[in-house]
């Protein structure tokens, strides 16, 4: 259909929602939904996300290049995406596979609105799941010694498959900051717990140590250092002195589920923008 | 401060952002944060609530009176509200005084901006709590046969009192139709369940009747059908075959409270559009 | 490995645990958990279960005629249920898979302990799913006028599998009364409403025409009286004026998958204890 | 009325329960409900709670004695405590006031089965709430100077009250080690957040600064190790990009509310075993 989104962030001042929604009007757009925030009205940065519906036939490209005219006046970081216009996804997996299977349960059901073009793994125990769904699989086992090969190999099939978003559902290996800085907010990862707490390996098991009375899970951009990129959603769940550390990962596999296909989701449509080490997320 | 709120109700149309944006950025208003939504952006219905601040000095009557010229191109149904003019409540309760509490603590804590100008109750037993913090009480007992008179007296005082909304807060008697249609959509109730399960008396009893594993609380405008207006919030919790009836009442007047004082401040934060019998609520 | 359970209900009066666990420890059983619920201790009705761990090699048929005679005694109900006789289960199902799906995940990843035997529909759509696991799947279509003459069959099935437990996971069909007391205390419906809100068809149609703010999902076993047996589980997610019925069907099947699957394991752990029209759930 | 609770921990074998059950049995006491939790039945700790109802005109005393040989027997950690004997509470609070007035609100309804004997505080806000209901408050400002001295006079208090339970609600000093050691397990802290999440000071702050979408408040035991005592009850709940501090702190101070009532409530109700590091509740 004609739908597509506008995302802007810029210095907060009088004028901005006239200014674009006065631009969307002379082009005979209708706006269907908008979300905006601002840090602080005197000075502060003002964020919006527009998703309007434009008139058949429109030259989304020459639209682009009137609204620019208003980007300057404002100074704006903006981008327009097309909802038609699918993003592709790699998905990164290790040997569990819950969450690979929540996405791919979503995405048959129609709720993940993307084409999940890839999975690579460093395990072989999904291909089949996945090449029954006429997914391509790679499996591409990882040592200290040939990650730097690897990792080149995973960037060229990135490239082949033209890449939008990696989704890192629970990929148990730490990727270069070469590679990161490659795909600066477009790695989503999954974290078995609720940070900043037991941040790094083996949360379930220091969960169970401290004794807490709940666990969680938090989705995040990756960023080169660990586990402390900007937090898209988190999860909590009650736990008890009943449940031992296997307890504790079921039920945090079924919060990891849950907060990964919701940071994914989220993405697909535009509605988070990064700021700082933080996210705004327009729900 | 110099802030306002502008509230509308029209027919969608593309044009309606860009002429409110635009009679702001003239009125050299700076727009804080903006909802919208619309039924279908084809011939359904469209909500907006803007959140502004306009420079000091304006002249709110003449800023309304040009923006009704808006209004009548875009057959608006709309107001405006000054933060700084407080509303003022009227709260009615019967025995129980949990959700009064409840709504006296956050208004202490200037959480609920409101003036609470007078509670009315049926009993004596609330008196000292409310006369202690400075504010009005009537104590007016009702009967089948002095039904008609004693709410004459309570509209001589919401009048007395120039009251713009009332709080049934756990009030158990049945306010007339007159009563009811003169405070159109200005009575908030809460019912003690998860309407539209067990309306009417004694939901707690007949929760724990039925053997429900979860109970919950409403709030809702009062309309002449009772426990049937439209719906502002609602809340559950879980419960199981140890609790009995006592044990339902105690988990649901937590419940209640919040979700009663949730819904006073939504309202009082101009966040709510009735629309038919149900409500439009931008949080 | 030699776990068994107990299983009881009788009027409560001193003397029944002391009875109970010197059997056990005359057994040289241990007792591993153990719960109990008494509706009163002056003449109400008692309940337990018993998670104990008997030794290698008893005789359970001769521990069983043993127990007998403390049964006599207090008046039990009683069952004894070995852990390692995994119950079978069929499941009905119509066009929506979600439960379906949700049952058959659980079940390969070992969280759900029993023999999903076989799965009975009145469409074809899940048949290629249940078949790629090894299940036996049974496309009985019904009508009016065929009714009878599938339920007949149903049964026959139900007998050859000799199924212990059928799982309405989303099957659109009501069961005749003959048949469903065959199976009484022995079917699990999923209903897609928080009951008793919106008994019978079509509730998240009415869910959104009264404008609530939250909607649910109920398990339950079935009886001859519509939506009205006995409740073993309920929940609940906060809905707003943006969800439309699709979104919120989508959002009730989340609701209905994980309280579906919690029901059906606490039936296959013997958790829940039917009591007049209640569950007593020991978690 | 003549109730009783009798508290268990010893290393698990076959025959604990039987053994208990017989002795209350042979007392004419009824068990009115009963908990118990094993980490392994081979070689691990046993831990019980019964809950029992004895016969008017019982020798408590003698009943204790006869116990003891069951006790010796199983290398028991016991007691049993009369649920008419009520605790003495001394509740320590700075100057926000809302985990204190939690609180008052919980024992004035009677859901805080305890003597609320004395307030102490470093401020002088809360004095006229509480005197007003009848509890003797003291205003005692600390110093680095003057610590151990306002410690000294503390301690008198709690002894002149004959004080079994400290609650620190919002007390924002740190205990001397000799004051916590007098005080084992008889010390309950709320720390806003979700511990190991933000340990020390200003948590709302830190948690604002990393961009949690979840915010928490933990409940626990006090030991000499900042934050690192028993956890007892753990509360989050969801946040967004719009919060800022302050509304972070407003959110917060409702799961704080919650979860230290909570947990004070467990420990009135001897619910709460103490292993190790962490806590047995049986709910």
């Amino acid at each position: 259909e004609n739908r597509a989104r506008l995302i802007i962030k810029c210095p907060d001042q009088p004028g901005i929602v006239s200014a674009i929604s006065t631009f969307l009007w002379n082009q005979q757009a209708n706006i269907v939904s908008s979300n905006q925030y601002t840090q602080n009205p005197k000075g502060g940065e003002f964020f919006m996300r527009l998703d309007f519906e434009y008139q058949p036939g429109t030259n989304i490209e020459k639209l682009k290049q009137e609204f620019q005219e208003i980007a300057d006046r404002f100074q704006m970081e903006w981008r327009v995406s097309l909802v038609h216009e699918l993003k592709n996804i790699a998905i990164f997996v290790s040997k569990e596979p819950h969450c690979l299977l929540e996405l791919l349960w979503e995405w048959q059901s129609g709720d993940l609105m993307a084409n999940i073009s890839v999975v690579i793994s460093n395990h072989e125990n999904s291909r089949q799941l996945v090449e029954g769904l006429g997914i391509d699989f790679y499996h591409l086992p990882i040592t200290k010694e040939t990650k730097q090969e690897v990792e080149a190999k995973q960037k060229d099939i990135l490239e082949d498959y033209d890449i939008d978003l990696i989704v890192l559902a629970r990929y148990m290996q730490i990727l270069s900051p070469t590679f990161v800085d490659v795909f600066k907010n477009r790695i989503i990862n999954i974290h078995h717990s609720f940070l900043p707490a037991f941040i790094g390996a083996k949360p379930y098991e220091r969960a169970f140590e401290r004794g807490v009375k709940m666990i969680g899970a938090t989705s995040h951009y990756v960023t080169n250092d660990l586990d402390e990129g900007p937090i898209i959603e988190q999860g909590t769940e009650p736990v008890s002195h009943e449940h031992n550390v296997d307890d504790l990962k079921k039920i945090g596999q079924s919060i990891e589920r849950r907060v990964l296909a919701q940071a994914v989701k989220w993405h697909l449509e535009d509605r988070i923008i990064v700021y700082g080490n933080k996210t705004i997320v327009f729900e």
